[in-house]
């Protein structure tokens, strides 16, 4: 079988990490990088990935003929985290005639947030015959998709409780700026309020779930709140003082004719304590699942998006979601 | 929507737990069940149930004529482990233009086992147009597709090592026996020279992690041994005197270009210390995931049938495997 053909898009930190993951895997053949910053264009996607080589593989600006000259059957797209800003992005992509596997957090699950843009892309992807899909760790895995597989031995489910307690000490700095390290607890109100900030998905997630389990939705209650230093905490990009935001705890409930049915716990804060992902299952037969010190969800974003590019070639044309698609194994040539 | 009209084939205990499960679900409609038993034919099902009211839910014992008759969408087929004393019965069900969900044991994974049977069943459920699958938790869940659903997010894996501890003090007398409780040590060993003894569907289990994986198998080393009782037990069936069995521990070992890749660990038995579901993925990223108390299989068979109702209509016809479809999700109506 021949090595499916794989451009990427988007050669941030996720970016390279997934090309150096892609070079990894003899099925997948890596012949392009696409980014907007003119810096990149025209290098080579070795040396911008650090790899002391050139591998040969050029990195351009022009996504639209650069796409049309390569031809690449799957796009690994690794830019922006909403539906408006990555809308552009797919239908070039969709244009070009390739499948898309995305990072961005709101199209692991958009139907809700924004039905125009999902009939829009199913329409156009269904015309040229190619799939799109968003995943990754969270929303993607940690706090949907295994939640959902630990239902499929269940007769009944009354209530799945998800908690993922992440320590940011060791992740990278945009993560850990994201979730308010360093802030005054005054700025970390006023970040709040731009309505763009926080670990983005949760309500994806949620949703993703309830809808699957075919839960009518009441209610979703989501709250946010900082988590403080207690003590003085220094990381390799950062310095906290006792008194300053640490990280954030993020909490999503949702009710279905009148009862409390899925809760997602999210903390993410440089040095929480216990870091660890948990399940629990309140139904026949009642259960619960613990990974103690947690997915580390940089890797397994990688892992995400590098398993899925062989189903996603698969998948019918259109708009997918992860649900649909058989369970994201790991595949190992 | 139409309730998805089904057939219990097999009124043993767990043809009647699904039988109870069934009846909870709205989106699944009873519409009569098949045994052979001639006792149970004639009756109702809600009689032979324990239900205390009949259903107006006939059982009969002709199974071709019961079919045509009935035409269900799906037959939920809890008969026998074995895939040479099920053929006949499967090529029964899909000659009646019916989906077969079967908790048949090698069926889950019958490739290896007997290819010219895969062969027959696969041709003839495409010629009438409808998938059959064999599920449940032990093969189909426990060890198998939930290490594989972990393996979603990783870059790499080196070695999955999976850990199923049951204490079967709680269980039914059938998995009690099944597991040698309460034979000597002797009658064990005679007992395993049979080949038909003890829990089936380990190597199905091993096989289908390890071809998703896209590993070449150069060996698999299977190995069992009685768990000794060490002290007096008596369960709701049956007293184990000091030195009698009292279940057995089952070790495969799977290895593949040269490294040991998977190792499932199963241990069956009355009084078992700490029983737990456990994975181990070494890899990137590396982790462990641990259920204490472990899944409770005889629920978690029942979920994992019914629960693929919806999933098997969907499918393409012919020989399915659970790999191949979403990950087997709790339905909710």
């Amino acid at each position: 079988m021949n090595p499916i053909r794989v451009v990427q898009f988007g050669l941030g930190p996720i970016g390279q990490s997934c090309i150096k993951a892609l070079l990894q895997k003899p099925g997948l053949e890596l012949i392009g990088g696409i980014d907007i910053d003119p810096q990149k264009a025209g290098k080579d996607i070795g040396d911008i990935c650090g790899l002391n080589k050139p591998l040969g593989i050029p990195v351009r600006d022009d996504g639209a003929a650069a796409l049309a000259e390569w031809r690449p059957q799957v796009v690994l797209h690794t830019t922006q985290s909403f539906l408006d800003r990555i809308e552009d992005q797919l239908t070039m992509i969709i244009r070009a005639g390739a499948h898309v596997v995305s990072s961005s957090e709101e199209l692991f699950y958009p139907f809700h947030r924004d039905p125009g843009f999902c009939e829009r892309i199913d329409t156009l992807a269904k015309q040229h015959g190619v799939a799109v899909i968003g995943t990754g760790v969270n929303p993607g895995f940690a706090m949907d998709i295994l939640p959902l597989c630990l239902t499929g031995i269940c007769t009944d489910v009354q209530k799945i409780i998800v908690t993922r307690v992440v320590d940011s000490a060791q992740r990278r700095l945009p993560l850990q700026k994201k979730t308010g390290a360093g802030l005054s607890r005054q700025e970390f109100e006023e970040k709040m309020n731009t309505g763009r900030f926080g670990h983005i998905g949760l309500r994806e997630s949620a949703l993703a779930v309830i809808d699957t389990l075919g839960c009518p939705v009441d209610e979703i209650v989501e709250s946010v709140e900082p988590v403080i230093a207690e003590r003085e905490m220094t990381t390799q990009f950062l310095t906290i003082e006792p008194g300053q935001v640490a990280g954030m705890r993020q909490i999503l409930r949702v009710k279905s004719e009148g009862q409390e049915r899925l809760v997602l716990n999210l903390e993410v804060s440089i040095g929480a304590k216990e870091p660890h992902d948990s399940i629990e299952i309140i139904g026949e037969p009642p259960f619960s699942m613990r990974i103690d010190g947690g997915i580390f969800g940089r890797t397994a974003t990688i892992g995400a998006l590098i398993n899925t590019i062989p189903k996603i070639i698969a998948a019918p044309p259109g708009l997918r979601t992860m649900m649909e698609l058989p369970a994201p194994y790991a595949f190992l040539a």
